[in-house]
């Protein structure tokens, strides 16, 4: 009987992991198609290198620092799945599948971290600087946050809820890319000489929307799949609030937009789509459905008026990553500190009840301290690498380079070689009839 | 066991529901292929607009409708999924998986028949017309007919034989489509003086195909998910017609096209495939997996036909969302009148076998009666409907917007702004030069 | 107990269907991405084709000749899946899932096998030659190699390691493709009079980055659910060696595409992982993660080297087929012979350990003895079947017909019309002003 619920359980969550292994093509589109036909084979094709680095490197490294035995700050074994990882890993009590499926499922959230931090660095970063800091960031940054909350470290131990990762995975990607944003400085192009923007849109809205979707399917393994159970049918209420969230922000960032600018625009009402379900991440297990709602309008909305915002301050964040990830990230963190119920902390086992429900501020503060503490952190290592990166190899490609696009100068073809192909052919035949 | 036992099918059931999700990206892969490039982030956009309206609202209402206990006509109670919601749905006898499971799975079903009904809206309805539409046919349309079969209304009473909706989710959505289709009218363009038509290809078939695919990959959870069971592995079985029946209507369709046009058309052996998977859906679990291949290669073929006789009587229904949902709606759900098997019928327990097998005339009696009562009233409700809405706020964009595209015109960007900027910007050098 | 095992292994490996049939998907994109935008519909519609034929082909004869019972040569009994069926199938001892599931697994093999091939006839075969070559394909070829590894034929009989399908799948499929490029003959243009090569670059890498990603998805689903079982979750073993393999091989190929071209091509890095895929295909079950990662490795790096080798000796194989799946697919057969260890051989019982574990020459021979049967039979069975076609009907269209592209010629209809329209239509506007 036990025997038959473990194989249950590990088909749930290998099934998960495919889901959220998925969510790569998720922003390979997102992202392509949130930017510049020039660019397109190269930030297609990096989401590939990014989750080829992101596995070997969470396999000799991270994984060992995040679920390994250790201290409070970083696990110290378990290194190449091997040293003692069967039982290292088993005794951990939040999951009783396979470690070869634990290990799959833990990898797909590492790689989706890393791959919002690449968010940050789109159309103007060199391809050296995705494979030094894409290796690094899955050594010191994501595993380390990864181990306070998820590996018995001090997040843990005073209770945090984030329950699929909100600010571990969400939060973390968001602020490696938002350091990068920084110190890459605008494209060009994107900011006029009165400081006032231009607007860069996306080539193409279709990869956008279908990315958007692909994500929001790959949120059910994402979040469900954290129950690493099927005991009680409880993912099934996970995907639920999650769902419900997904919807309310997409409505709540297309009225935003409609009400602010005059515009229905698409492309917001993906990122509000988004911006719910990283905001819900954390909460979907802790939360009633109307809660789940609330909280996925509210992260809709802020996303689109801080995108806007940030925009002004003259930061250039091609995809609004910062936005869509950070913001919603501590959003859906702190949600929790109002909104956790007591029968579902019951069910979960983590942290108290929220200040709406007679909680008092305990677990609000418990999230507060949550957020800061990992932004401090990877704020200040990101910077530490991104500065170095700069002042040594340097981030940024060369602005012909820019100019020509980075499929050309990066990879040595063109994304849509017949694009302008075609169009170069008309051309000529034109000047010479 | 029993405890075993249940969380497998929530297992099996949430996965279920995961794939008719993603086949949300197959209906705007599909439309946004087969209509064209200024209307092309508009269409795929709205997938997900219907998609969180879908949710809310089926939330909120629909599924109380549809499962809810009240009378034959419509469910009375368990709205927002909470008034005395658990009870209320545990003691359906279809389905022992969670609520939250359940629902999951069943709201997937009504977003795909309002996916369908905008089939018929393509490229010249407002905005806010899907709006107020979507949040009716969700209220009003879909879950009345979804009481009367599967809620125990009327017809699941006299042994109607829907097994996962070709009646209840497609030919409902497929005839509030074409009402729209009626009171639009066609695109600007779309028929000479003479009456008539002109081909208005769509612009991206790669598109088209990757839809159709998915669409076919989802309907895996279509059919196979709703016996909401894995008990005998009879899930297999109903995954097994409904795979046959694709592949033949893939097959009867492309040679229909040859044959009667000269042209191995790849658009319409995408809706034949379609067609199929619409007409297997009613009979997958009823009929031998020779029927199901019969059954696909009519439905198939019949798509084809009444695709060019539609277009032929002067009605403009842009992606044949008419014939591939309604058409093959009503000859699916006919089809088990003929064709179910004494052997299949008394898995399933409802109605009995048809013409074909010595069940006499009943059943497709039952069958006609089921998809004539469907017919009159989804007409007359999306009619009224429509008409008032035409009436008060209008269906239809101006002629200015219809030409210049939705992209713009509803949503204020492009979807696709380079493959115009670059021409314009190559026309606009030559001009020079 | 028994019974609820039986029905958790049936929803695994009905899940595992569906990714592998979700991988026509990726096929479909790969192809129609590293190909040209005037053959796009043709290439992502015979994609559904393909999939038609091979689904009905099998049915009927395909998976009776492979798992039926009969001699070492071929299976001779379970036609259309009925005569004696249940029974004859169920005496496997490989698979405690109904037979309907059972079906659907092969049959995803065998479709996956036959799309591969068509990589070799790509923008310049007949239509009529697809039908008639995947019909042959499916019942003469696939089905008899797939008896001799996976139906108890003489293959299986010397214990030959196959896991899911390096040498059954990929080495026939790229076989078959590979007597279809030589008879076919080089695409005009693609090389000049010199014999030097000319790069014909397919027109869109976001295509051949998404479709890469979902058949790294699929693969989950071919490898680990060739399981056809959730038994002590081997599954997610085999799941974790196949996804170390494919990020080795996107790495592998990467770099050696930069060190050997100066281009860190986005195309060669796509194939890099396939390769991998491939190459791991055969050995995921029998081999350890630091293994997995060797042999992907060099899959990875030799599917580039391979390219430019069969490119400079003239042989135009338009998306590589032959050095992906084919040169790949033999890695990954023999690899056993050196890396399968003794503590997997023993789970799996298949075959002995490899060479590098003591196991001396005797499976690295088996292994050896495996892919030239294999390879001796396709090649002669294709080069007669095409042979004969190239002589009575033609394998391919006219000149005329290859550079107007197939979309128009073989079926009427452009896949991409407006992006021609809107070109001719700005272009004529210049003309006139």
């Amino acid at each position: 009987m036990e025997k038959i619920s473990f194989m249950l359980d590990s088909v749930w969550v290998i099934i998960a992991s495919v889901l959220v292994i998925f969510m790569q093509a998720g922003f390979a589109l997102l992202e392509a198609g949130s930017t510049r036909m020039k660019n397109a084979g190269h930030i297609a094709g990096k989401q590939i290198l990014s989750f080829a680095i992101s596995t070997l490197v969470f396999w000799a490294f991270g994984f060992a620092i995040t679920f390994g035995e250790g201290n409070q700050w970083f696990g110290t074994s378990g290194w190449f799945l091997k040293e003692g990882s069967e039982t290292t890993f088993d005794s951990l009590s939040w999951a009783h599948v396979p470690l070869s499926i634990k290990f799959l499922f833990q990898l797909a959230f590492a790689a989706v971290s890393l791959a919002i931090a690449w968010g940050g660095f789109a159309e103007r970063a060199k391809l050296s600087v995705y494979f030094i800091f894409g290796t690094l960031f899955t050594i010191f940054i994501y595993p380390v946050v990864g181990h306070w909350v998820w590996g018995g470290g001090w997040l843990a131990q005073i209770g945090m809820q984030d329950f699929a990762g909100s600010t571990v995975v969400h939060l973390q990607g968001a602020i490696a890319g938002f350091i990068a944003t920084l110190l890459l400085g605008p494209r060009i192009g994107k900011f006029n000489q009165d400081r006032t923007p231009n607007l860069i849109p996306g080539h193409n809205q279709v990869y956008t929307v279908l990315g958007g979707i692909i994500l929001w399917v790959g949120w059910f393994g994402f979040n469900a799949g954290s129950t690493m159970s099927t005991t009680d049918g409880f993912f099934g209420y996970v995907a639920l609030t999650t769902h419900l969230a997904a919807a309310a922000g997409a409505l709540a960032a297309l009225i935003t937009a409609k009400i602010m600018t005059g515009k229905a625009d698409v492309s917001a009402m993906v990122n509000g789509v988004l911006a719910a379900l990283v905001a819900i991440t954390a909460a979907s297990a802790f939360v009633e459905p109307w809660a789940a709602i609330v909280i996925g309008a509210v992260a809709g909305s802020f996303t689109f008026w801080t995108s806007i915002y940030f925009e002004r301050k003259g930061i250039d964040d091609p995809i609004y990553a910062f936005s869509v990830h950070g913001i919603s990230g501590v959003i859906g963190t702190i949600s929790t500190g109002f909104f956790a119920s007591p029968r579902l902390v019951e069910i979960t086992k983590i942290g108290k009840a929220g200040l709406f429900y007679g909680g008092g501020f305990h677990q609000l503060w418990v999230q507060i301290i949550g957020v800061l503490g990992a932004a401090v952190y990877v704020t200040i290592v990101s910077f530490l690498i991104l500065g170095v990166l700069k002042l040594t190899v340097g981030l940024r490609v060369t602005p012909e380079q820019e100019i020509s696009g980075l499929d050309i100068s990066e990879h040595g073809a063109y994304g849509y070689p017949e694009h302008l192909e075609l169009l170069n052919h008309h051309v000529n035949k034109i000047k010479i009839s």
